[in-house]
């Protein structure tokens, strides 16, 4: 009997990920299971990796790595990160920091640069850095830290790294598919994302691009693991309909790759990110006239994926996710470590990225905060964001 | 547009695994992605881990780990093998003897014992072992050691192996739920398995027991990966609905894994060892009544999930596996690295573990051999497998 | 390449039916298509009809008509009706006075019961008609007359049809499943429904409930159908698993019944007709506090699974669909017939039956009448639907 | 919980339908379900009937009825017949038969060409007919009588109609997908098929092709119904994004229509038609050289989509069907009516049409033989039907 827990189902999720995924990637995850060695899987494998690609706005098939980005990134820090390389990390929140203790295990020493978790990377601290530190070889960003639900300036900051002949680690994971953010444009050397966010699929997967001078790099580094679950190298040639797989590739998360790009590429890449744009920003105005204060500092950073709200006094974040849930069914995320307890995170990702689910998380949000005992003007918020949402479309 | 190569389809697929799935495991995959922080999925993730033990007849819930075993038995090395450890390394197949390389960049020596890769590990070489060196602490065996379709006497090495206080890594991973193997029949400590062999998920998990004394071994080890792909450690507590996971779950993987589970435990775990057997019994028959020698070295160990067929003088696997594909569309495995080129594998695993299963085998393994200019006794073949099948339904 | 039009899919359907169906039932639509004469097939349609059964909460199980419910009520009044039976129509909607001109087709005379179609039959009229004609044979009642989204008082005129001897056919097609109508409490001979409103299933069968009394009635009927799409006779002992088909049932339409029916029944029919019912409280309180009339003369007889909306003066139906769909992405009902153009249709029922979808329905339909030049205090509704739902979770 | 009976499922249905559907027609069948009045379903199910005619060779939108074709046979009966026609029953098997049933519910009188039901109607005897009677105004062939298996010839008739100016209805429902049949082709003025048998469909929809004459003999006919599940008017323009829909069209399974006519357009009519025609001789191949006669008088007009063998003396047919069940897991078709218990029928429609399942068909009927205590040459049976499948690939 198929496992149903005696709880009830959300009825709707507004997560930071994993998102409620498209129905034409839940039905292609039903697809058979084609064997590996197969040449129809083969083919099959290297058309979606050169439809990543074209997603990705590069001419090299992507990387794909058989596990979710967490662990995909770790590896990108295992491979890219030898023991010669100076690091600079930037760290302007839970994401941005984490990745400072992978590079530890690797890198011969590093920079960081740390913002408050509510603010984002100055590109001007990178220039700044460059010049204290020339022999800067490697450099983390972190677009969209989730836990903060704020953006980087990347393609700013990639300029300078670039210019400066170092390497750009990028992790786009919760910001690809949702703005106009691609490798070339903002000088990445490894550019990470995922299906399971503004792409809205299922995650399981990491999805890169690699310059090819991060593969020399790569190759260059006698650290650079193989044979492993944190090797890059092993992975590069296996998009090749010639080529074998190192192991066994999660072959029902490639079936719902290929209807990800397919739902990313035919509705229209500009057309996604608006809606993705427009119901953040009615989120924003319909909290502000709710009185609820955003986390981001200035709402120039805050992301059109996920809105985080700040945490009102006195009320516990998870008491807010419980009345939620039990009130309306809609369910968000918290925080996560050093965010956690202070703010609630609101997503905006893949197939709720649609104007209506701004009412939807606002009259939740308020609705949770009432219960709590709190005032709020839950109608104010719907105003406000259905005015945003009526010139939007104009 | 989804991609579909301009290559026609596998009619059957009789591989090594990946296999083809289940119906209702293909359903499964296609339930909707829910959120990993929800108290939703915290349970259901929670009754999968505890569906997961009573399949595997443990009491603990299993440990899932989001990458296929491969990976899965990588993480396992890294974590359980420390640096003050000598371990044996048991080695009839290219599995078994690629253990010893993961094994190498942990352990302090490595004891090995090696047969041709057509035979099975004899239990009193293992005891041998012990009292030559007392001092192994961690012993690595493939029960089905997968390209050479030969199954190793798990349960005689593992008393030994108990016997002298040592751990016991079993990989599982192509045997369990096509046949009777489970972690504390064989004293295993470890004992790695996935749902995309027989029990014809789709693979993109491992799924282990791991035995007290081994986590306590973990915990001491003090170069066991944490936040990390490798480590089982992160995930030790995740089953458990009240604790967070350490990345994201592969959602839909775990959704699959509900199904695979369901469908081995409904059927009956002893039907479906069963029919595994007997599928495999009959081909083998029949290949014997067409003259193609079996790779294994007696018919005692040739697994009931996959048979190892010698690839006949003169002729190239991978014109066999062409050939069988275009004349019949049945696809089959080659063999893998030291075993490529001499033998082709015909799965029997999940969904094709049926008896009629190996008509289809041996009608295309003949008939590519007809294709390939040899003259093969089909009809005997065949006569041979439905007198076996008549008798084991009998 | 699927067809898939250059028109952007609905972002949340709230419409009269066929409506959203719950993801258990798309998986269960595409479980495999068994042979009908298989034993296994046989099996599972029983199983499935005395599912209906146990729904419909009757002793016998369902007659399954494959085809949707408007030509199955046809062939109700095909094989019913004789040409000697004297038919009460009563009439408080569009399906009601429809139901006449099928019955015109076989019946010796027809009583009608006509009312506006804003209203419902008063029983005492019923009682009053029998008092006329006594020679009433039978009666047919829409429970709820969708194109108007009012309820008629099933129980209390069937008590009145009962106790007069008569035969009484009840259209919940749109009502059972949503709230609390069952065959034996009204005093149904013929019980219609189907799984494609509140079930929330793919409409394309017809859930019927026939009595023993009418049965015989349609055996003694000279002109009742048979070897024919308007037979009901023909399926009568279909469920039976020794029993054949008259013709092919629709296989995937029965394996989404089977997954309609345990939805319904996993989550308790109370707990769903609760929640079709305050979803329906709080749309019907936004859009008083919005100032936007109901097309029910009385709340009272407002239907739990659908609401229905005056059309503001100066303004097409039309115009509303549109502006609400291109705004929101969100999709109501228009009219039928004679009540087209003068109402607009939200439907509650299945997974949108949930309270979250008040405020969405509220939102769009508030946010087309702007769209469109009117004036609306959005918010204000809002804060209304929302107190209804607070108070109604208490 | 869903319903599962305690049987186990087939493994292979080798029948003459409802056949085993193709993956991703399965997939297509959990779409979302759409809103029928929509603008994105009604724009959808135009491309759908549509892509209909692309499939028929014709140039106007296929008309669809929302039942299986069984009941849209009685509906062409219902519309096109009026009380001045006098019909040509063509009968050659039990499905020819019984159209004269329905007939004669509507027309004035019918002449009747019957030969023995293994034999095929000879279109001399339809030349003759309407030299007696040039006052025959409607046809009606079966072109693939699949109670027999057998195969008329439609384009020699057609001719002959057309010359004589009658209207010709061709059944060409278990035909049409398998082998080279199309409206225009064999004059046909009602052309009939579905999804659910050699495209490889869900049963429970009717596609129709009908001529200009046909619509302007319907529309001529007095008697022809309207608003009802017997009329082909009501839904003539439906197909039309603008028009509306009589009843609620069936979305699941107009979902399952796009992909079968995908998976049958995509692959290529010849490709599809060659696999059906060679699996088919392969299979008769294979029974002659096991001794077992063909039900069809002469090869040349046994069908290729379904092979009709006779029961050999001495034994029930549902005893062969329970044995190649139970030894096999392999289900085939009875006959039905007259053919009942004369003759097992082995489907080769839609994914089961490919030569592999010849042999496993061969391998089940004599296994089944065997058990049932026969001597059958099954070997001699599988040399002869590889030796076919051998030269058809060549």
């Amino acid at each position: 009997m198929p496992s149903r827990p005696n709880i009830k189902e959300p009825v709707i999720t507004l997560s930071a990920g994993p998102v409620a995924a498209y129905p034409r990637i839940l039905q292609a995850l039903s697809r058979p299971i084609q064997y590996d060695y197969d040449l129809y899987f083969q083919q099959f494998y290297e058309d979606v990796a050169r439809k990543c690609a074209k997603a990705l706005r590069v001419s090299q098939p992507a990387l794909i790595l058989h596990c979710e980005p967490a662990p995909g990134i770790e590896a990108t820090a295992a491979s890219l990160i030898g023991p010669n390389d100076v690091v600079l990390n930037l760290a302007s929140g839970v994401y941005g920091k984490g990745f400072g203790y992978w590079s530890a295990r690797y890198h011969k020493e590093m920079v960081e640069i740390e913002v408050p978790f509510n603010e984002s990377i100055p590109p001007e601290a990178v220039a700044e850095a460059f010049k204290k530190r020339p022999d800067i070889k490697v450099v983390s960003l972190v677009h969209h830290d989730t836990p903060s639900g704020t953006i980087n300036p990347a393609r700013e900051i990639g300029k300078i790294v670039r210019d400066n002949d170092a390497l750009l680690i990028v992790d786009a994971v919760s910001s690809f598919g949702g703005m106009d953010i691609h490798p070339e444009d903002c000088f990445a050397d490894v550019f990470i994302t995922g299906p399971g966010k503004c792409l809205g699929g299922a995650p399981g997967l990491t999805v890169m691009a690699v310059s090819e001078r991060a593969w020399k790099h790569i190759e260059a580094n006698p650290k650079a693991p193989f044979a492993s679950a944190l090797s890059l190298k092993d992975w590069k040639d296996a998009w090749s309909k010639d080529k074998p797989f190192p192991f066994t590739p999660s072959v029902a998360e490639v079936n719902g790759l290929d209807a990800a790009l397919d739902q990313y590429l035919d509705e229209g890449p500009e057309k996604v990110w608006h809606r993705h744009a427009l119901t953040a920003a009615a989120t924003r105005a319909g909290l502000k006239a709710m009185g609820l204060p955003l986390w981001a500092k200035s709402e120039a950073i805050a992301s059109p994926t996920c809105t985080a709200v700040r945490v009102p006094e006195g009320i516990k974040d998870s008491d807010i996710i419980s009345a939620a849930r039990s009130e309306y069914g809609v369910v968000f995320s918290t925080g996560r470590n050093d965010t956690k307890g202070k703010l609630i995170r609101i997503g905006h990702m893949g197939p709720v990225a649609e104007p209506i689910y701004a009412v939807v998380a606002l009259t939740a949000f308020g609705g949770a905060l009432r219960k709590l005992g709190r005032k709020v003007d839950i109608g104010a918020g719907i105003e406000a964001a259905t005015a945003v949402i009526a010139a939007g479309r104009a």
